[in-house]
């Protein structure tokens, strides 16, 4: 009788690592392999977190991205290589189960809000018993350390990704009572254009890596798009409901 | 030299007690004062997650609401009746921060995602030291339980309060990649008309409750919109990513 393992997805929150859950830090504790991505060369931003959770005993799966970048030059193709990357991903982590052992995918973030361990989730759900445990968000630790309320009462909230195209941006932050713009990076300089457009950019606030330790919070105005990283989002409030 | 006390708004997760974070625990048992506000003659699902780690000598402050609908007759207003109590609430919370106390305000999920916490940051931040703590939203609770991967790679996401009118709902829903429809209660059958409309009704997913003891998921034709709580809510994930 082989039991196969149990696949867990953890949210490991933001960056600091006191915003781990009671519930991810437990089950990160029993599992006998904790996976992870990271890009090559990296130790990655989720495994800082919980680095110093683990025991000699546990076996770390480092799962590193092939690429580092979707601009690629043709024939290759960004999409094709990362399926591939996550098809065989999913076989790594599919070999332990199959032997029985739990896997602990650790995710920075939340599992389901843009993370990677969602294409695991679609490539192992069906065969697998899983378990997906949420984690505090990049975008609500954002708001946090900005001290900016995001949505009051009924407003609506849009939460965008900075590589969208221009015209797409424009057309959403100007419907959006409330929005997050994620994934900057080298978007910056055009989401910051859109939002002065739209007037927006007197409520926007900005925020690099929040909740680590090399958090920065810089007014909008004074942000270098050629330095803004990947890890920075942009937040503009709801109004605030005041009577 | 009186010190004034610090202000903490402490996200305490979507109701399963282990989804609280180490950084809320450790300042929730730190905190002279645990503010929370509570429906009258409730307990308050804020205080039910964290009760266990409270001890003898920290005093409890709820923070009791004077209605618990918002359709009241005329003359008297939600709005109105609202906004003093949050006035109130927040001259209760600042005696004790006038008197050197630190005052914790948990709040269900996250505090600046239509958190009540919010009412009091904004009336209190400019005169106390204030640290929000972001917490585990109900949405990406949800999501998990549900076990459904809400956005992949640059698909944006609309969270949309079910209290909104028929043609607004309708309108951003069409245009969503991926969609949470939150605050459900009496709304619930105008939303699933909308989502029917749409064609949306076979991507959507609904649970009651998500993470607490008697959470419930039933499919979306099932529900008895008669009996739809407050807390549940609906997610449309967004289409796959495959290839």
């Amino acid at each position: 009788m082989n039991r196969t393992g149990r696949l867990y997805g953890l949210g490991v929150g933001p960056g600091d690592p006191e915003l781990l859950t009671l519930k991810a830090l437990r089950l990160l504790k029993s599992a006998a392999v904790v996976a992870y991505f990271v890009a090559k060369g990296k130790k990655g931003n989720a495994f800082g977190i919980i680095e110093a959770h683990l025991d000699a005993g546990q076996e770390r799966l480092p799962l590193v991205y092939p690429v580092t970048t979707e601009a690629l030059e043709p024939p290759l193709s960004y999409e094709a290589i990362i399926a591939a990357f996550y098809d065989e991903a999913a076989q790594s982590v599919a070999r332990h189960l199959d032997a029985g052992r739990d896997v602990a995918v650790i995710c920075e973030g939340d599992p389901f809000f843009y993370g990677s361990y969602m294409y695991l989730h679609d490539r192992l759900a069906a065969r697998f018993d899983t378990e997906v445990v949420p984690g505090v968000c990049s975008m609500l630790g954002g708001a946090a350390v900005l001290g900016a309320p995001l949505v009051y009462r009924n407003q609506s909230l849009s939460v965008l990704s900075g590589v969208l195209p221009e015209d797409e941006l424009r057309e959403r932050l100007a419907t959006a009572d409330a929005a997050v713009v994620m994934k900057l990076g080298r978007n910056f300089d055009k989401v910051r254009r859109v939002l002065e457009q739209l007037g927006l950019a007197e409520r926007a606030l900005y925020v690099e890596r929040a909740t680590m330790a090399n958090q920065r919070i810089v007014p909008l105005a004074d942000v270098d798009p050629m330095a803004s990283p990947y890890f920075s989002l942009l937040v503009v409030p709801g109004q605030k409901w005041q009577r």
